[in-house]
């Protein structure tokens, strides 16, 4: 700014103020000093241009892994819509902790953000966090894991629904003792799931001699042994559905250590995107979220209130059903 | 600022300049005006103070791909390198395409970022857009995939020794006909893996009676075909090195579709980290690099710069050697 100044002998402030588009500057003298800063190739500070604007031009998205294919895919859609809106995409990961998910949340506050997308940690129990950053009007938009009963747009799949249809078709190819396999007792998209396999199961007036629901949790060395547990106890399972897809690695793994076949001794069927289930041994049946759909129908929403302010999309709530694709491992 | 103001009775530039620790204002009146900001629950906007600092406190990472198990791996590096320095983490995709890359580049200039860390596009030929940043002062740090011959730190794998390991162990298990399956003429990864390749085989006395580096480009579709087409054709190979992941769902799919069998009538060999090479039918023999240690060397290199301006990283070319894992595929 120092170097305009002096090219044009007027004081700082004057170009400073000029740039700014300042009601105290005469027309005559904006068009002066935007010509000169054209001329001289310069460039105005984002973040000055940001605090003008009161935009960062930038959303958040918050999410556990990247490392599941589900997540991966969201992204991409998120990225379709938000490229087009000309805006920055910052990816934060909580690796399931609620610790980290409130620190990275409390970042997102004070215009560093023009919004945040977020799909919750598994060890989240609450959500004062998001209720803060609502206080602080910054738009949220949940995909695929929401914190239930809170007035905040959510884009999800047909959990429950889809976890009654994976019960019935374990019982549909002749499964006895069926188990959920879960990671978690809190996160919505778990409950539901197990809630839907238990419903069908209840329907179809299944016996219970046993907890339908198994839970593992902790860090992968830790569901590795529960699983182990589970597969070589008394009460071994001939079917599993399992709620995330970090449990193919843990069930194929066990399954050919203790030798026990899939599909003629365990049924298996995970909630998954994954590219590569077709070409695993064997082809794995999963129940597939459209998620690709999900991060960009949830960006979408995100943009409508960011470009509105006085849009209100907390109650939108669409669900995108996902699709039980069958193969070896449940056959 | 103007509540501010009002209570301690002073004016708003007063405040202003406290807040900013300008040398006008008295220590005095910089604590009374803080202890009354802490009181009113007053937040500095975070642009404000970036504008300040001179800091974003952010750093950009591009990639091509985020499907892709090596890089998810390599984010997980250099956010566990970011989060401990306190930085945010800007993760963009060029989707390999050099334009999304240039647009992308001319994004992190005049202080959005702190630095860059890039894996670059396929289709990238020219660094201009990357000499352009750096003239700006903004550090960069090349990981796995580099521009060669410029003055750029990088941390890289042992690609053409690799290749030169990759094409020994197929000559080992009896291959006569071993191909190396490229997605690029021009990418560095690629031809560094393609040479050792081919010079292993030379060393070896082999008869070349056709081109041994077979290279598919395009989308998805296209490659499928092309790979396809190699496997049908006259010069059918009875091994094959592909030198990314993305190649094993369209080399393993086709081989089912025509029902050659692997290893039997083709050994396959393949670049990747990827999670699930044990569990796929048939296991799948890897060169695995080492993504993660390679996107946090980089981010530690990276942070050298930032936080000591006059640190000359530029001469920095560490390479972390990759590992071969023989598995059912080349057996």
């Amino acid at each position: 700014m120092k170097v305009l100044a002096k090219e044009l002998n007027v004081s700082i402030a004057t170009v400073s103020k000029a740039l700014n588009d300042s009601y105290e500057i005469s027309e005559q003298m904006k068009s002066r000093v935007r010509e000169a800063a054209l001329r001289l190739n310069y460039t105005l500070n984002p973040y000055a241009s940001s605090l003008r604007n009161k935009k960062s031009k930038t959303i958040a998205v918050i999410l556990p892994e990247i490392t599941d294919s589900f997540f991966s895919l969201a992204i991409n859609g998120i990225q379709s819509i938000a490229e087009k809106k000309g805006y920055h995409v910052l990816i934060y990961l909580s690796h399931e902790k609620f610790a980290n998910e409130i620190a990275i949340v409390s970042e997102c506050t004070s215009g560093r953000v023009d919004g945040v997308l977020i799909s919750i940690a598994s060890e989240t129990t609450n959500p004062d966090h998001l209720l803060k950053l609502q206080e602080e009007n910054i738009p949220i938009v949940f995909f695929d894991r929401e914190f239930e009963g809170l007035d905040i747009a959510s884009v999800t799949t047909n959990d429950f629904e889809s976890g009654y249809l994976a019960a019935s078709h374990l019982i549909a190819i002749g499964c006895e003792k069926p188990i959920f396999l879960s990671i978690s007792s809190s996160l919505g998209i778990c409950t539901k799931r197990a809630e839907g396999f238990k419903v069908a199961l209840q329907e179809m007036n299944f016996e219970f001699k046993y907890d339908p629901i198994f839970i593992c949790n902790g860090n992968e060395l830790e569901q590795y042994n529960q699983v182990q547990n589970l597969l070589t106890g008394i009460h071994r399972p001939d079917g599993i559905v399992a709620s995330v897809e970090k449990l193919i690695k843990i069930i194929y793994t066990i399954s050919y250590e203790i030798r026990l076949s899939i599909p003629t001794e365990l049924k298996v069927l995970i909630f998954s995107t994954l590219d590569y289930a077709p070409i695993l041994n064997p082809p794995l049946s999963t129940i597939s979220q459209p998620a690709f759909e999900i991060g960009k129908t949830a960006a979408d929403l995100l943009f409508k209130r960011i470009e509105k302010k006085d849009y209100n999309i907390s109650d939108n709530k669409i669900v995108i059903p996902s699709v039980l694709v069958k193969r070896g491992s449940s056959s």
